[in-house]
């Protein structure tokens, strides 16, 4: 399916283009069917993605790779499982495609309704994990876009086998194949002219860390949505439950403390710091705690916290925390510090609820529940290909419908202007 | 109101970003009166701004800038009076603010909303026509942005002029002057730090020509939402009522010539053209026509046309001609040349008419009817700010709703992920 020949990316971006025109014509049945045939075909031919994965594994292994990277690196049986699984799981899904979001008539007749129609090429850059070749081939594939892959030199045997049975399944179904292009040439320069292919890509969306955000916003000329940072804040009001407070608070933080719906920074009224920062810090065994002044004289553990301590996304055991006089102040506080992604409050207070959410500028504000909850998944979209921290095109999680654009299909009967 | 002394660009951005933070929460009644107060201020103050009109339409004069440069500079009572009824009509508009998009309830009893909220900062960049600064206001102020202007160094007095008035009635009403800020230095300089200010802006959406656009494409670093070329088709189909493609020709041709919507290129079913283009021709005096062999042959009045020609959005009295086989060559024919603006056939057969509004890739496909209509007024939205030829966030005629984002509140009742 992959030849040896290197191919130019501007050819690549031709092929994805023209498999794109074709895809978004395609009916739901002929999409839902490739997708249950590359799940099918994954699980048949797990054990030729397991020895392409190894290769890959052993590499890196060579190479003295930290063993976090080599675990997301690792395929196994029950990981090729998980993504079969994902590819059946987007096949049941509703279709965007088509779906109508608005329509009326204008006085003088003219109807006018305004449709969701394919992006048409989306490309995603990635890093070490080979099942996003599967999981955003099969988001991009039910949305009737090309998917045009370009993930890590680490992953790069990986990827290749998976994408070679996704073709195979895409051919399988009467779609082109090239509605998964894979980059092979995972060089620096080729992901610079990746990301600048305006001609092929209809949108680019980066699964990656600070270094991958920061290199696309240097270099790329192709519309983007980011997933970018998540400093996310729990706040604690003056009129909070505050058993509930502390189970939110140790959700958010420790549930799954290395995503970025994962909080970072806790603010606590002043009114409930004294009974709430001690209990809350024997709840919270193991992760360290950096605070304010304020918050240090209420409880001991917590150590002094600098300007980047409450700037910073940790992906990890600590958790920063701010004692505020009111609820101005905390809004205020996480309005300056925060990256926009998911922001807390726990409070019974109507008023406060109301503030809160009004006044915080974030993708999502939460009302006593845990930040954790703002992702795809949970909010009910079946499967997500990111949550966007930007406000252009998406904003939170996204679903299929984000990777839709409109299109305005206006009837008339002669209508002319003059 | 504007002091001599020139103030930094990212100060100006400080204080717009400050703005914007209080007109997103400001009430609509707050915004529909400053609205009101800066219509009647336009009015009651029109000699000022027209004085500071014709210093400007003076030295415009003297550098031998072109007349029709400076038509679009020049204004009179009657452009002033027309600024003030785009502002009222604005304020008439419902607030896109608050406006639920969705919402729901997971099966865990999470309930989940997505709400309407201003973008923040709105920049736009413009070229001669001042009352762009009146216009671009009157849409950013009621959707709850700050706008951030950057006009022509041709019309900087009239668009100070103008900006003073607007930003006296903001403070009028209760909201932040800098609800609305002006850049005073005109420079190319500054114009490409302004397109690299992500701090200070949500959104550039650039309103001129080709040369803005690219520099848009070359510098920008902001998001940008484009308001491209139209290179708009009119395909006569073989079922065409040629009567009716012929007045559709003539208005999507002729109504107004030079703005993105009129018609460029006329593809014709070759069952038809023989009737069609000598008719045709007889229609449109004054108008050259440009077009392929088979076109030529049946009509001695067209002459040759390039590759460009096809390409080209004229914006003038010149329309190219193509003859087809049949409907997959009319489509492909517009799907390769299209700047993805808007794009009609003319035709009473259901099949060809589904085929083309599903096939061809454009923000707006018509049925029977002039490509003149693709607008945000014609369209019903009461006022825009452009037509966006991008897919992402916006595509299409570019209202109120498209100044808009929009954030997820979730309300809990102490919901954890574990």
């Amino acid at each position: 399916m992959f030849t040896t020949e290197p191919v130019a990316l501007p050819e690549l971006g031709r092929r994805a283009r023209a498999a794109a025109r074709a895809l978004a014509l395609a009916p739901t049945g002929a999409k839902d069917a490739a997708l249950a045939l590359a799940a099918d075909l994954l699980e048949e031919r797990a054990g030729e993605i397991l020895d392409a994965n190894a290769t890959d594994v052993a590499r890196a292994g060579n190479a003295g790779t930290n063993e976090a990277v080599i675990d997301r690196l690792r395929l196994s049986g029950d990981r090729v499982g998980a993504m079969a699984a994902g590819l059946r799981q987007v096949a049941g899904l509703a279709d965007p495609v088509g779906q109508v979001v608005e329509g009326w008539v204008r006085p003088n007749g003219l109807r006018i309704t305004q449709v969701r129609v394919p992006l048409g090429v989306v490309a995603i850059v990635y890093e070490n994990r080979p099942n996003v070749t599967s999981d955003a081939f099969a988001l991009c594939c039910k949305s009737g876009n090309a998917a045009f892959l370009r993930g890590s030199s680490a992953a790069i045997s990986s990827n290749r086998a998976i994408a070679s049975v996704l073709r195979e399944a895409l051919a399988k179904a009467g779609l082109p194949a090239d509605a998964l292009v894979l980059v092979e040439d995972t060089s620096r320069e080729a992901a610079v002219e990746f990301m600048r292919l305006r001609e092929s890509i209809d949108v680019l969306i980066p699964r990656g860390g600070p270094s991958l955000i920061a290199a696309i916003r240097e270099h790329a000329t192709v519309p983007v949505v980011i997933d970018g940072d998540g400093n996310c804040h729990v706040y604690v009001d003056a009129a909070a439950d505050l058993a509930m407070a502390e189970a939110v608070v140790v959700d958010a933080k420790t549930q799954r403390p290395s995503v970025c719906n994962a909080a970072e920074s806790l603010v606590v009224h002043r009114a409930v710091a004294p009974a709430f920062l001690p209990a809350l810090a024997r709840a919270l065994p193991g992760v360290e705690l950096v605070g304010d002044e304020a918050s240090r004289a209420l409880e001991a553990s917590i150590g002094p916290a600098t300007e980047d301590d409450f700037a910073r996304e940790f992906l990890g055991p600590r958790l920063s925390v701010a004692t505020v006089d009111d609820l101005d102040a905390a809004i205020a506080h996480v309005n300056r510090y925060s990256s926009g992604h998911s922001e807390a409050i726990v409070t019974t207070d109507l008023g406060s609820a109301t503030r809160f959410t009004t006044e915080v500028d974030a993708a999502a504000v939460l009302v006593n529940a845990s930040t954790r909850f703002v992702d795809g998944e949970r909010f009910g979209f079946g499967a997500e290909i990111g949550i966007s921290t930007q406000k252009l095109h998406a904003r939170g999680p996204m679903g299929l419908r984000e990777l839709t654009t409109t299109k305005y299909v206006v009837h008339g009967d002669g209508h002319t202007v003059a």
